[in-house]
C-alpha cells in the first residue's frame, strides 16, 4: 500500500510499504482523508526522536475488516492511544497515560498516512451520516480541544484568551465560546486574526494587552514566547492551559507562577463522543481552518505547505 | 527602635530607626520574637529589586496601641498582605493578590525584624495561651503550608513527596501527613533526612525514586534541579505545588507537563486561624526546627547563620 513515513528523521512516500498485520482486536481501516497536525510537524523535527514508521493521526476511514463484522463498511474516526489494560493506569484512567502506551502515527504504531490503518476495535467511533470526511476528520483535534473542558472548571464570561489562532487554538477558541463566553484569539499578525474574526470571535495581536488581564489562558504556539505571553497575561489565581507540544527546553521566569498562584495544566487527548455530536450539530466551525488537500502521493509537498507560517488544515487523501 | 534594613542590597543594623507611624486602622505591635524566612534570604540576594526598609514577616508580639483598645496588651500574630480594599482583587479574593498590596516586611511595608511594626487591625489573630512565642512565630510559614490544602485536593493515601526537607518544607511534610498519608521528604543528604524521619515522615535521597512515582510533589527549594526532579518523580495526571519563591529564569523542559497532563500550582501565603488551631492542639511540631536564636543586634550574623546549608529556622529577638 502507500504510506509516508518517517526513518532516520526524514519523510519518505513510499508506494508499497506492507499493509498493516492486523492482531486480534483490531480492525483494518482503509483510510479516507486524514489531517497533518503541528504534532507531526515536531516529531519531523525530531522530537519524540525514535519514531519509525508511518506518521498520522488524525483520520476518517472506513473498516475493511473487524472482529466484529457488523462495522465492515462502517465510516469511522478512531482515538489514537492504545493501552495494555494490564496495568493500574489504564485500570483508573485508560489509555491515554498507560506507561506501555502505543499512539497512532506518534508512538510505536504506524498511522494514518497511508491507504490503510490497524486499530483496536474499541478506539472506532461512527460517524453520523450528517458529517462529512472533510469535518469528521477534524474530530481527533477538536476532541483535544474539548479535552480543557475535563480538565479546568471554564466559567461561562470568564475573560478568556487563546495564543495562537492556528489549527488547534481555532478549535480550542471556538470550543471556549460555547458556552457565551467572549475568547479573545491573540496573534501576531493581523491576517492571522482574519478568520476567528470572521468566525465572531475577538482578536487581539500579542501587544495589546496589560499584564493579568485574563483568568484563563490556552497556549497552543508551542514555544517560549507563547508561553511567557500566556504566563504575563494571565491574572493571579488564574489558569494557563498548555495545549500545545513544547519541544525542547524553554527559559522561563516562574516568578510569577508561585507569587501569583497561577494553575498551569497540561493537556493533550479529549474525548470523541462530544467531539462527534459538536460536529454533527454544525457547533463548530472547522471546514473554514482547511488550507489545502494533497493526494498522499504528494504528502512530502503537503508538509512543506503544512509548516508554513499561517497555514491551518492540510489534508492528505490516500 | 532597633531596626533590622535593607537598603541597596545591604543589611544594616539600626539602633535608632524611626518607630511606626500609624494609619487610622493600625495596630503598633512589639515585636516579642520573629523569624527568618526563605523569603528574606532571597530578597537580600536581589529578589523583589526594589525592597527598601525592615525586613521580616514572621513574628509574633503584643498588641501596644490600636483603634480597637480591647487589643491593647493581647498577644498576637499577622497576616502580611495589606490590600488597597478598594479594587475588585480584593472584593473577590482578599488582599492577597491585590495589585496594590502591600506586604509585610517584602513589599513596600516595613516588617518585623524592629522593635515595633504596624499592620491593620483586622491582619491580627490572637495566639491562644497554651501556644507559646517559640511556637506562635512559625504560625505564618505554617498557615503558607496549609495553603496547598486550600488549593489542591489532597486525597488521603495519594502518594506524596516533599523536597527540600528545609524550614518550609518540613511543614509542609507535616501538614500533608495530618490525615495519614504516607508523605515522603526528599533531600540531597542524608544529615537532612535525620530530623524528617525523627518526626515519623518517610525519608529518600534525590535518587533514590523512578520517575512517574508520585501522585503529588511539593518542591519547596526554589531551584531549578528541585523543579526539574519534581517534574519527573510525579506521575502523568498527577500535581505538582511550587511552594518556593523562584528567583530568576529557569532552563525547563516542559514537553512532560503537557504529554503527561501535570497539574502545575503556585502557592503563596495561607490561612491564619487553621494554623494556630494545629499549633494549640500540637499536632505539628516546629520547635524541632529552631537552629539558632539571635538578639536583633546580632541579626547580621543571624542572618549568615541562616543562609548556610541545612540550617532550619533562626529567629531573632528583639
Amino acid at each position: 500500500m502507500q504510506a509516508l513515513t518517517l526513518s532516520q528523521g526524514d519523510l519518505h512516500f513510499q508506494k508499497d510499504y506492507p499493509s498493516p498485520k492486523l492482531e486480534a482486536d483490531e480492525a483494518l481501516i482503509k483510510v479516507s482523508l486524514a489531517g497533518i497536525c503541528a504534532t507531526d510537524l515536531e516529531i519531523v523535527k525530531g522530537y519524540k526522536g525514535g519514531f519509525q514508521g508511518i506518521l498520522g493521526h488524525e483520520f476518517v476511514g472506513v473498516v475493511a475488516q473487524a472482529p466484529d463484522s457488523s462495522l465492515i463498511g462502517k465510516r469511522v474516526v478512531g482515538s489514537i492511544n492504545i493501552g495494555c489494560n494490564r496495568c493500574a493506569t489504564c485500570y483508573q484512567h485508560g489509555p491515554e497515560h498507560c506507561p506501555n502506551r502505543r499512539v497512532l502515527g506518534i508512538l510505536k504504531k504506524d498511522g494514518a498516512f497511508a491507504d490503510y490503518l490497524a486499530l483496536p476495535q474499541s478506539n472506532l467511533f461512527a460517524v453520523p451520516d450528517e458529517v462529512s470526511n472533510e469535518t469528521a476528520v477534524f474530530t481527533e483535534p477538536l476532541a483535544a480541544a474539548l479535552r480543557i473542558r475535563e480538565q479546568i472548571r471554564v466559567v461561562p464570561g470568564a475573560k478568556t484568551a487563546v495564543i495562537g489562532p492556528g489549527r488547534l487554538g481555532m478549535l480550542v477558541g471556538q470550543v471556549l465560546a460555547l458556552d457565551g463566553t467572549d475568547v479573545v484569539m491573540i496573534g501576531r499578525g493581523r491576517r492571522s486574526l482574519e478568520l476567528p474574526a470572521k468566525l465572531g470571535l475577538s482578536t487581539g495581536l500579542t501587544d495589546d494587552f496589560n499584564e493579568n488581564t485574563f483568568d484563563i489562558v490556552v497556549e497552543t504556539t508551542g514555544n517560549e514566547a507563547g508561553f511567557a505571553l500566556a504566563l504575563k497575561l494571565v491574572k493571579p489565581l488564574g489558569t494557563l492551559v498548555l495545549k500545545s507540544t513544547f519541544a525542547g527546553n524553554a527559559n522561563l521566569d516562574l516568578t510569577k507562577l508561585v507569587v501569583a498562584e497561577i494553575n498551569v495544566v497540561g493537556s493533550r487527548c479529549g474525548p470523541f463522543a462530544p467531539a462527534l455530536n459538536l460536529l454533527k450539530r454544525d457547533a463548530i466551525d472547522v471546514n473554514s481552518l482547511i488550507d489545502g488537500e494533497y493526494k498522499l502521493t504528494q504528502a512530502i509537498q503537503a508538509f512543506t505547505h503544512a509548516s508554513q507560517r499561517g497555514v491551518r488544515k492540510v489534508l492528505l487523501r490516500p
